[in-house]
């Protein structure tokens, strides 16, 4: 049996505690997968494990910077999280000194990707980070080694727990978007302030990382057009329902004429879809490809199911097994165009409340008409009993194909006609 | 730019001919993901590629072993199927001389996985086979690399399309199983001979392949229980459809208490759950462990499919990437206990075509009763009115957990009761 792979690991909340759990209960099945035992040296952390059966004070120390570029351990595993220090200088000392890295931190990533992978790479450091996206589902591991040949054409998924619960509750229990987003932050969901993922941020950092694995491409956050699920009603889920739709936070990246897309944004998926009936903080990735259409489904967060894709690419460190970040060499990696978003291309369901006047109708279809907006169907929601019989009337449309650039025009125009009492809500379908 | 890793290649039918055509056509790619050229040098097949547009007139041999254990190739790639010779002979030849192989081979794997691996470990030789279990999913990979230290006590699965597609068609069309036999027959899904499909043995060969990994044990396909599905009705599937199931060929490979349980048989398994919803050649696998559940969706056959998973079996190679084909070494395979089918822990569907006196159905509750049966549900279906009005009633029955002991001694005890107009049809009911 050759030496142990000796492990310094920084951060000991959920994901520290149970990875740092899971290397001492599984040590001896962990030696047989990757023919040498894995030790966990030393932590760093200024608390205690969160986890507190777990002691592990004869081995912590307080500075994670200088536990990643000390001595004594064989690999860095970086589960502080966010984007700036001291993760990223603690990264950086490790990789600085050709240590390889293990890490969680999908902004990190996101953010600083490019640059990372490049100092990893001179000084020919591994630098795996399966448990960025997904949790525990491989998806990383999938695009980078799994999938051959095949030339990929899109890639998006349910990349958020909360945002799904939070959606999955409003559909389920016909409860407004605020009082399950209580509930999700009571239940451990959501954070005190859930803006990173309602807001969609989250799932932007994760989709543009996917994008670069899938298209070889450079990690560019900045190009990932974000919109939250502030704005999803139950009126929204209500005429999904009807018209044979689930609404889902996505994140989707998809090689388009232009270059690139990326984009999050609240989604109609059909219902019976596979990523349409995922509930709850289950997440699923898609990926399109010219030879092959897969579907990954599983935990997007939690301890243990995170801990197990840490685990598994220190595995992967400690066999010998070595891989760029990336998938190919950083020379190799593209500096993809950005598809502007006003070229996407899809269906779109709008619901508008519009004034009840006679004309409102031939207002609306006119203006889509005018755009070239092809109609699938468009239904006049009977107005709420209880409301005045001059309150708006719901109209939902649902279109054929067409671009984001004449739906922003034909909607505007119809706003300058004054037959809307509100603003249209307005989300993007996304085919099987 | 390293040296090419040479490809001698053998078998060019549907999948051969992909293989050939991927490595081709996406050469320049593969190079950079690989870090250096994979060019295919050598085929051998009697037959010219199934893909007509392939030109491999110039580098086609007839002799596959001689291809196998020639000079001039680094790695070899064995496409022919079957358990027994020429393949086997083949990737013995290569796996001798310590040539790495790369297979899709399920029975070979099945039949001879253990003396396979250990020849590839004796002479150092890699020995990879994705393909051979669903297709161009990466299901070996995620339970070989996948999964760190999780503890997996349960795998599962859609493991053969033409079973799904047959069962899709069944229930979704209300046609008999002859008549879809025929449709799939005449689309290629199914043989001219169906009997390995539908008979369960090809979804055994794989499960016990998925088996293997998710337990660090020996491959033993002589262990799996199998039923097919040639004795499912529409009966059944109806009845499955009122009381909240769809009725699916699985293979499931669990631990228990005693050891491992591995069986094939049509299985009722929830609406709505993914697996439940899986239709078509489809396949689908789900793993439960102690840190995660995991269902990944796809392809499990099919020419470019199938050969994105080889591909990515041969980029490993070439990468330098090494992982002993089951995840462990081969002395550290445990040989499993066979848990006893008749030990089966589980629901059940009992379906029954009682004879119409009094008594009927007290006596077929007894009898359950006696073997401490609970039932969930006992639906008694009126009788067909074209039929007479003597003609049996049918009577489904829904049990709580159980074991088939039990339901064996429960169903021989009615049987001698002489109740049956029919011998009565058992559907095992697996949990999410």
């Amino acid at each position: 049996m050759e030496a142990p792979l000796r492990v310094g690991l920084a951060g000991l909340g959920t994901v520290g505690s149970a990875v740092a759990g899971m290397l001492l209960r599984t040590r001896d099945k962990l030696a047989v997968r990757a023919g040498r035992p894995i030790d966990l040296v030393a932590v760093a952390s200024k608390d205690p494990p969160r986890d507190q059966s777990l002691d592990l004070s004869q081995i912590r120390t307080a500075d994670p910077v200088a536990l990643a570029k000390g001595s004594g351990i064989d690999v860095f595993v970086e589960l502080m999280g966010g984007s700036g220090d001291p993760a990223k200088a603690a990264v950086e000392a490790a990789l600085g000194i050709g240590r390889p890295v293990v890490t969680a931190n999908k902004a990190l990533i996101a953010k600083h990707g490019t640059p990372l992978i490049k100092l990893a790479e001179k000084n020919n450091a591994a630098f795996n980070f399966e448990a960025a996206v997904g949790g525990g589902i491989p998806v990383i591991k999938t695009l980078r080694e799994g999938l051959g040949g095949a030339e990929i054409s899109r890639v998006y998924g349910i990349l958020n727990g909360t945002c799904n619960y939070i959606l999955t509750q409003m559909q389920k229990e016909g409860r407004s978007f605020e009082d399950c987003l209580k509930e999700a932050q009571k239940l451990g969901y959501a954070e005190a302030d859930p803006t990173f993922d309602i807001g969609g941020f989250d799932t932007a950092h994760k989709i543009a990382i996917l994008a670069s694995l899938a298209f070889g491409a450079e990690v560019d956050a900045d190009a990932v057009y974000v919109e939250g699920i502030q704005s999803i009603t139950l009126a929204d889920l209500e005429a999904a329902d009807d018209l044979g739709y689930r609404v889902k936070l996505l994140g989707v990246a998809v090689k388009t004429e232009t270059g690139v897309e990326q984009r999050v944004h609240p989604t109609m998926v059909p219902k019976g879809s596979v990523i349409g009936e995922i509930d709850g903080v289950t997440n699923a990735v898609a990926i399109n490809s010219d030879a092959l259409d897969l579907t990954l489904v599983g935990p997007g967060a939690g301890g243990a199911a995170t801990a197990s894709a840490v685990v598994a690419d220190l595995v992967d460190l400690a066999s010998g097994r070595r891989v760029a970040p990336f998938g190919r060499g950083a020379a190799k990696l593209t500096k993809a165009v950005r598809a502007p978003m006003l070229e996407h291309e899809g269906g779109y369901y709008v619901r508008l409340a519009a004034v009840d006047k006679p004309g409102t109708a031939a207002t609306i279809a006119g203006r889509m008409a005018e755009q070239g907006i092809s109609l699938e169907s468009i239904v006049q929601h009977r107005r709420d009993k209880k409301k005045s019989s001059d309150a708006p009337a719901p109209v939902v449309l649902i279109t054929y194909g067409t671009n984001e650039d004449a739906m922003r025009n034909a909607l505007n125009a119809i706003k300058k006609d004054g037959v809307l009492a509100e603003n249209p809500q307005v989300i993007r379908i996304e085919k099987n």
